[in-house]
């Protein structure tokens, strides 16, 4: 493809994005297509000869766009949303036009100082101390996996005569509704799964503090050795909040790491309302959310604080000859702040969301968004046939179809997974489920870009509908 | 930013991604910006009312453009090319504004389908045995990671009696000239830095196998468990290729899993030329390529084969309630093939390049950038003033300054030390250097989109021009 091509198709699609961006609620949200209908349907062996772009441009509407579940729908509740936004796209076609990597500092300084700046800016604006530093990763995943890493070299490094096999004595402690990232992290350190201590909940899905303290007792007692607890700002089922700061008071006790998990809601910490929020994770060791969620940045960018920097750097740290730059350590080489060693420039897309919205703008549609939420919670508690699953938080509803004559449990939640199927096989909504106590329970989360009032109340009198036929 | 804005600053900025890409040579191609440079000029807090995008795209100009180390400047010899194209980039528009997850079948069938299918196309390009299945991972340094979790999870299921706490005398071998991302996916296993053990290479930079059963047989003797050994195709140094079919006779003769890493000259296994190197690699258990260094697939696409699948699975998989879906093990569910949960829709821009440039025109381009480097390795060994530090292969000339009356190996290192300096700070070329038997060198890739023999050959003679100034 040469520059006048480029230039044509270059603004077809970006047609097309403008008007995909503004009408995709006219495709079925949740992909119709089965297992196998887009593959058998893709040649198996690559072109020998180019082919037209044309041609290319149109098997992507013809075979890819069916196969699409589309997550910017305002028809999408599914998940946690992962928003984007014009401002964002535009940002990640310059980025990818760069083509730079932010690995040194050397092999693009824009990248790695705008990064410092946006991390600085996200930092204040959910009112996280100011010893805190910040990094772009890719996910909460690996946020999570590096905090736990930093937490098993510093427990090593304090304690020089404890032993490198004693790493299968680690103890990790989180809710039972904490994120399955917990898991495969602790799993990937080499600690083990068997060493997830999983603490129950409180009647609001928040953690049980005294069990945590209650097993932490236990484990030393029995030979293990605490490292580390993972406390959520927003648990995936139903945004339950732990009580952080009394975990940051028992972290402290029991010489714990504390990582705090608040990749979804850790977004609404811009609001003044949620303030009380920053205040319960200021004394924890790290912090990630995702602005990738609900700030319109699109995916990926997880934003991971630490309050120790050089805890971070010391853990993954190496310096081949030929990654030498002569700055050396007067600025930041992110190449050992995390796992990978390339990295995409990916404080453009934040730069260009931020400013463009303003901090108030990002404000209101978050705020808009939890006024949704609310439509939906006011519907649930009027009516008769649903329930209310899980104190109601931000713009989550948790609920489920419960007619008062339906009292088994296990006819309770076949219904319910039932209904979610024919929900979700209509194609004009996608929603999914947990379970909360064993309940199968819908979950409802209001946060797409183009989210609205029509969009929601349509959405739940369709729920409505299609739950009567379950009625006696 | 509404639809109509997002049409004109989309095409304004598409035109300037086309002028980008055609004359990205007129910009120093290193920075030359110091630190701070960049930071400085940002403001501390994020502005609360929205800007005009107007003035951002002229702050990207302004500000952010002088910081950037331009990697798809036809100037850009360092590191290895992470080299982009105009189908890349169109592609990934598209998966930006989709914003879709590939991390279930069913958050969109189309995004793992396709991603399937892509992962056969490469494998296929590169005769890689057809019991090989693929997924993409974002860097080769987690392609290794998953490799190294993978071997060790192998090792406990086959060994029930083993105990988690011998994971402080696993054992993984590479070459001294092996990557770092090694060493740095060996520490993050728990296995530990001080169990890689380095072997010293032959002559031409790759593994000495005699050595590597020595100290197999020496670890055996001392209680350690050998795990692993990570060979390479082309190291990162010099392009070296290790004895991999030998070294796949020691794995299983030691029963030791055999990860290869060829992240970048895998990407010339499409060449009929190099289909000797798929013969050496039939054998192993994992390997890894990176088609976001030399085949126009824009940063990041790394991929990763294993032999076996359900081996990598029944490592990651954790199957929490808001993640199962009605099609359970019929479909791939990329979630459970690596670390990260969210996963872009990177297969679009594979299927955009491979078939917008055919295969023909991949292996033309390759092929070409192979010529440009054996006109810079016909200079370097026809010149009495310069050396060739290694076996030339492919697209990299390693070399250095060394006139016949300068004999003290100190002063040498020194001088190329500061020829590489010279040679950067003029903006006209951007080289980076290693060391070669404890020798500087400066290392030369002609792997960039537009790399060309006027490019070349002006980049040599500057750099012959420049060392003058050091003969007596």
């Amino acid at each position: 493809m040469n520059s006048e091509e480029f230039r044509k198709y270059g603004k077809e699609l970006i047609d097309f994005v403008a008007e995909y961006m503004e009408t995709n609620e006219k495709y079925s949200v949740k992909s119709t297509v089965v297992p196998g209908d887009i593959f058998s349907q893709l040649p198996s062996v690559p072109p020998d000869n180019p082919e037209s772009f044309e041609t290319i441009i149109k098997d992507f509407h013809d075979l890819i766009i069916p196969g699409i579940t589309h997550w910017q729908s305002p028809n999408f509740y599914a998940y946690f949303s992962s928003n984007n936004s014009y401002e964002s796209i535009l940002g990640e076609l310059l980025s990818s036009a760069l083509g730079v990597h932010a690995f040194s500092w050397e092999t693009s300084p824009a990248a790695t100082e705008l990064e410092e700046m946006m991390m600085i800016w996200l930092r204040d604006m959910i009112s996280l101390p100011n010893q805190f530093v910040g990094v772009i990763q890719d996910t909460a995943s690996t946020s999570t996996l590096c905090s736990l890493l930093t937490a098993r070299e510093q427990k090593f490094k304090k304690n020089p005569l404890l032993k490198r096999s004693e790493i299968s004595n680690f103890r990790v402690y989180c809710s039972t509704e904490a994120h399955s990232s917990i898991e495969r992290a602790v799993h990937i350190t080499g600690i083990g799964k068997q060493n997830l201590v999983k603490i129950a909940t409180n009647s609001d899905f928040s953690m049980n503090i005294d069990l945590l303290e209650n097993y932490l007792n236990n484990d030393l007692r029995n030979g293990f050795i605490p490292l580390c607890v993972v406390s959520a700002i927003g648990t995936t089922g139903s945004l339950a909040v732990d009580p952080v700061d009394k975990i940051s008071e028992i972290a402290k006790k029991y010489d714990l790491w504390h990582h705090v998990d608040a990749a979804y809601s850790g977004n609404a910490m811009i609001l003044d309302e949620y303030k009380y929020l920053s205040n319960l994770v200021k004394d924890c060791d790290t912090f990630v959310f995702n602005p990738h969620k609900w700030l319109f940045i699109n995916f990926d960018f997880s934003a991971y604080f630490v309050r120790d920097k050089e805890a971070l750097i010391s853990t993954f740290e190496i310096l081949p000859e030929y990654l030498k730059t002569s700055q050396g350590n007067s600025v930041n080489n992110y190449r050992d702040w995390g796992i990978q060693l390339g990295r995409r420039f990916r404080a453009l897309k934040a730069w260009f969301v931020i400013r463009s919205y303003g901090v108030s703008g990002l404000k209101e549609k978050l705020r808009y968004h939890n006024y949704l939420a609310e439509l939906i919670y006011n519907k649930v508690v009027e009516s008769n046939d649903f329930e209310l699953m899980a104190p109601f938080f931000m713009n989550l509803v948790c609920f489920r179809f419960k007619p008062d004559d339906l009292l088994n449990e296990d006819e309770i939640n076949r219904i319910n997974e039932d209904l979610l199927q024919k929900i979700n096989s209509t194609g004009k909504l996608f929603l999914t489920k947990t379970k909360l106590n064993n309940k199968t329970t819908l979950r409802m989360v209001t946060g797409t870009t183009r989210a609205n009032e029509k969009y929601v109340l349509d959405a739940w009198h369709h729920i409505e509908r299609l739950a009567q036929q379950y009625k006696n």
